[in-house]
């Protein structure tokens, strides 16, 4: 269930950051680098953080023909897919807190303390799109965006609590996925924000 | 053969990016950084994301002696260099298709599905020039430049096609440098380019 | 001792790192991120070149609290700090002394090459604020600063050659860490500069 969840997410992503890549006037190659950074990447850099080899796009190459077919569909079906923007705000939000779930997991598996695992979901919700910011020569809309992080902060702090209050994995699995959804949609749709840090001074 | 291939190629690599960074006043330290990130970059990114330890320069710190040397050495010779534009752009183009059969040969080695051996051909060719860009703070020239990721993509694609089709390492190898090497130069002499997705909507 | 001297220094960054994030007006997710990217992206980097697992804060998770408690105050703190500013710029050059000769002894500790374990220091020392910087969408100011990395190098240098000279790692670290602090010091004082390279010429 959670892995069909996470094939339709990363395709999700994968077709938005197309449209970033279009907005760049990349070539075709530039909107599948951008397309599998921005599903995959988050996956890879905790991977990368946490040791934890292979990386699943080496064991399961499919899922870069699935994000590759999804970026090119969306270059074609890009005027259309306008029309589709709150669909795909809405499955952005489900890969937010899919791929979170999944990072706290593999951290687990791992045997790393708590606020390792919080930190690999936090990472796995959220570097796939710090990195294709990056690479768009952008500042990373993640550290300004109304609750975004902090949705993914709220779902594995949900699932790791339920589970140390004694729930399977299954059942916390669900309620941080509701909780930290429904957060995330309130979100967008009140335009939550964090507090921002404002400071003007330069300081060198 | 390959092996004296490399070199050349990494000295040109970061030759050609030392005069990346004294575009951007940078000091020599920062030469030399963008010289080893452009020439060593693209093996190291792909040694992360496969867990293929330990690095390159680590087993052999002389590449980073050479390529260093190479840096300080078109620093000195830069308003030289120009008048060699042709000659290094070819040479660059020489490095583009080395880097990839030695990607394509190390994944190989490790008995990863083709692929993944085909995507490090590209990674191994690409990355040094996308690295490069990042940290000068350019959108990466890779995603919007003429037939470069696509040459790599062909090089390796010829590379495992032809091996799959019953012929030795050593013979695929020259055939996909000369085929690769060839549709490189092509495609800088007309300035040949992938279609463009460009996509004007402002999204979010 | 460098321990304490250790822990001193990521909180140090830590602060400093949360006024640069506050003046691009990133909400606190994205301070505490800068934060722990500037004080640990370091020796993180080193750690994912050399293949040296696990991470430091994925044994010691308590360095995150540190400096993300760090950040956060001196995000409370912003005003008064900037009267504090020549104390953290001598924290910050403790840091790059300390960071420097802790990545050396990592990198000794795995037998590696000397010039392999020079670099160790120097990024470790350094490449914190690069990330930092490359996050902040800016050229790293690592590359165009006023002796810095070459500070490292100094440290790292001094550190290696009294150990070949037979002294004991404990004295190496004393003299190299005082040397690299002295200079670094003059070297905000005096302004000192590295000799800059700057290229005008349009190359493609």
């Amino acid at each position: 269930m959670l892995h069909i969840l996470y094939i339709i997410a990363i395709t999700a992503e994968a077709m938005t950051a197309a449209l970033s890549a279009g907005r760049r006037r990349m070539d075709w190659v530039g909107v599948c680098i951008i397309a599998w950074v921005t599903a995959l990447g988050g996956g890879t850099l905790r991977n990368i953080l946490l040791g934890h080899y292979p990386m699943t796009w080496v064991s399961h190459p499919e899922y870069l023909l699935i994000t590759a077919g999804g970026a090119l569909f969306a270059g074609l079906i890009a005027s259309f897919m306008r029309r589709l923007r709150t669909l795909f705000l809405y499955l952005d939000a489900l890969g937010l807190v899919v791929f979170t779930i999944i990072g706290c997991q593999v951290a687990e598996e791992m045997q790393l303390p708590a606020i390792i695992v919080m930190l690999s979901g936090v990472i796995t919700g959220c570097a796939g799109g710090v990195l294709r910011d990056v690479l768009c020569n952008d500042i990373p809309l993640l550290f300004r965006k109304e609750i975004y992080a902090s949705a993914a902060i709220v779902t594995g702090g949900i699932y790791l609590g339920l589970e140390a209050l004694g729930l399977s994995s299954h059942w916390a699995t669900i309620a941080a996925a509701v909780a930290g959804l429904l957060l995330r949609l309130l979100a967008i749709r009140y335009e939550w924000q964090m507090p921002k840090f404002v400071y003007e001074e330069e300081w060198e």
